[in-house]
């Protein structure tokens, strides 16, 4: 079985500098127990393995039973108000937030500041756009998921002469394009700000090309991480035979049936060793 | 010959406005000469209608010639080193540029001043562009006319960090979009705002509903004006027999020979007298 493998796939930047992040900390503290705002990321395999280093999840809705502890902002961001509570309950903060997302809250921040109406391009349900959101002010600003979302629609309507677009970090360029196009009809002000990460659309890109050249596509990543969704997504355009797989113990002999090239790819949650293991079980087969 | 007229053909708000400030200051200084920089509107007859008036046009290079004078500012906006020199020289000016091609000079005044990059959507040798362009720093601008200009795809390599964009008020919707659009893949901010003016618009979405229900379209307006040439390419589109004429004595009776409906429309700059006079003479033929 050849196996063509998607290079750009896997952790990205922000991910890779949380994940790290975390275990020096643990380190600095020799193993003490210290929490992380939901799961760090979006991967269970990790989830587990910072758990042996005493190094917990703890819900938002229990938010207010940390106090006096050592508390790691996850590389999506938190929401404002969350970070508040933390620091009213006497917890000593690391933000592992990625630069990227940063970069977009203090954008935010700054056309809030200016009194532009704020257009969040992203999923309403996504955790980096849900912190994105919390830095605005909630009559000023609307998250858009699509184009043809009736929300856009009824903003269009609303004339309003200042406007900020940021896009979430993964979001799809065309997505994001056909928006700023609805947008950009309004006599209005339209300050566009692409905070498009680059590691997503480069892994789009590489992930289409390889899908191109293969009889079966493994995609691994978290079920609800929504970038590898998309990867999943990208490689049907091309085949049929996809799998969106979390860690190799998901695998199935029987894929692999009188196909010749598999090609692999990672969302940007999906660690290194989590590769390699579904790479070394293909080549079992 | 039935006959069908563009109701937003003819002169917009800021050439009415321009022309009828011109005879007021006329008025004003007892008829005494009055200069205006250039044409003060694209349209002979009114030109000629204005020398009556003893307002008269001067060339740009003839500038240094006009001392202690009254001197007209155009509707499509002068450059600032001819303002300069006008007020060096003792002039008295009087400004009749349009307001919202006043508006493109504020905004590009204050991009300037907050250090963006400017990109002009308009045409390069247009008086309107010449003096927008005027107002910002040659070596932190661009006029692009097209989404596959040369000059675009050079900026498109330069990695600006913030861009402002600017349209020339007569500008098509699509060619800015267009632009726009290739502007947005840049990981940069890009400012934008839609100074295309609502009466060009909606002049040619009027005009080419007109020209889908009638035989022959007159097109009226100064041979070099080009917000008049765009409504004669729109009409192109949906029939052959498309004539652009300046005035009634142009016209040609064998043109509507055999025709059932005509079509009238007129650009920005032709007055509502010229408009009348073709109506009159298509009815006598």
């Amino acid at each position: 079985m050849e196996i063509l493998i998607v290079k750009s796939g896997g952790f990205c930047f922000g991910v890779k500098r949380a994940v790290d992040k975390a275990l020096e900390i643990s380190q600095r503290y020799n193993n003490q127990k210290i929490y992380t705002i939901g799961h760090i990321i979006h991967n269970n395999d990790i989830v587990k393995k910072l758990k042996e280093k005493n190094i917990e999840p703890v819900d938002i809705k229990d938010i207010n039973r940390i106090k006096d502890s050592v508390v790691i902002l996850r590389s999506h961001g938190v929401e404002k108000h969350i970070i508040e509570t933390l620091t009213e309950n006497n917890n000593i903060i690391i933000d592992a937030i990625c630069p990227f997302v940063k970069k977009i809250h203090n954008i935010v921040k700054k056309l809030v500041k200016e009194k532009y109406f704020i257009i969040i391009v992203g999923d309403n349900n996504h955790p980096e756009v849900k912190a994105i959101y919390s830095f605005t002010e909630p009559k000023s600003s609307l998250i858009i998921s699509s184009p043809k979302s009736k929300e856009l629609k009824e903003f269009l309507k609303m004339n309003k002469k200042k406007i900020g677009v940021v896009a979430q970090t993964t979001q799809d360029y065309k997505n994001f394009s056909s928006i700023c196009n609805k947008l950009l009809k309004l006599k209005s002000e339209i300050r566009i700000f692409n905070t498009i990460c680059d590691a997503t659309s480069k892994r789009q890109k590489e992930t289409l090309n390889v899908a191109k050249k293969v009889d079966i596509m493994i995609v691994i990543g978290g079920k609800h991480s929504a970038n590898t969704t998309r990867l999943k997504e990208l490689s049907l355009k091309h085949l049929d035979d996809v799998f969106h797989i979390e860690n190799k113990n998901e695998l199935q002999k029987e894929w692999f049936k009188n196909k010749k090239i598999a090609g692999i790819t990672a969302g940007a949650s999906t660690p290194q060793f989590v590769i390699d293991d579904v790479v070394q079980a293909i080549k079992m087969f």
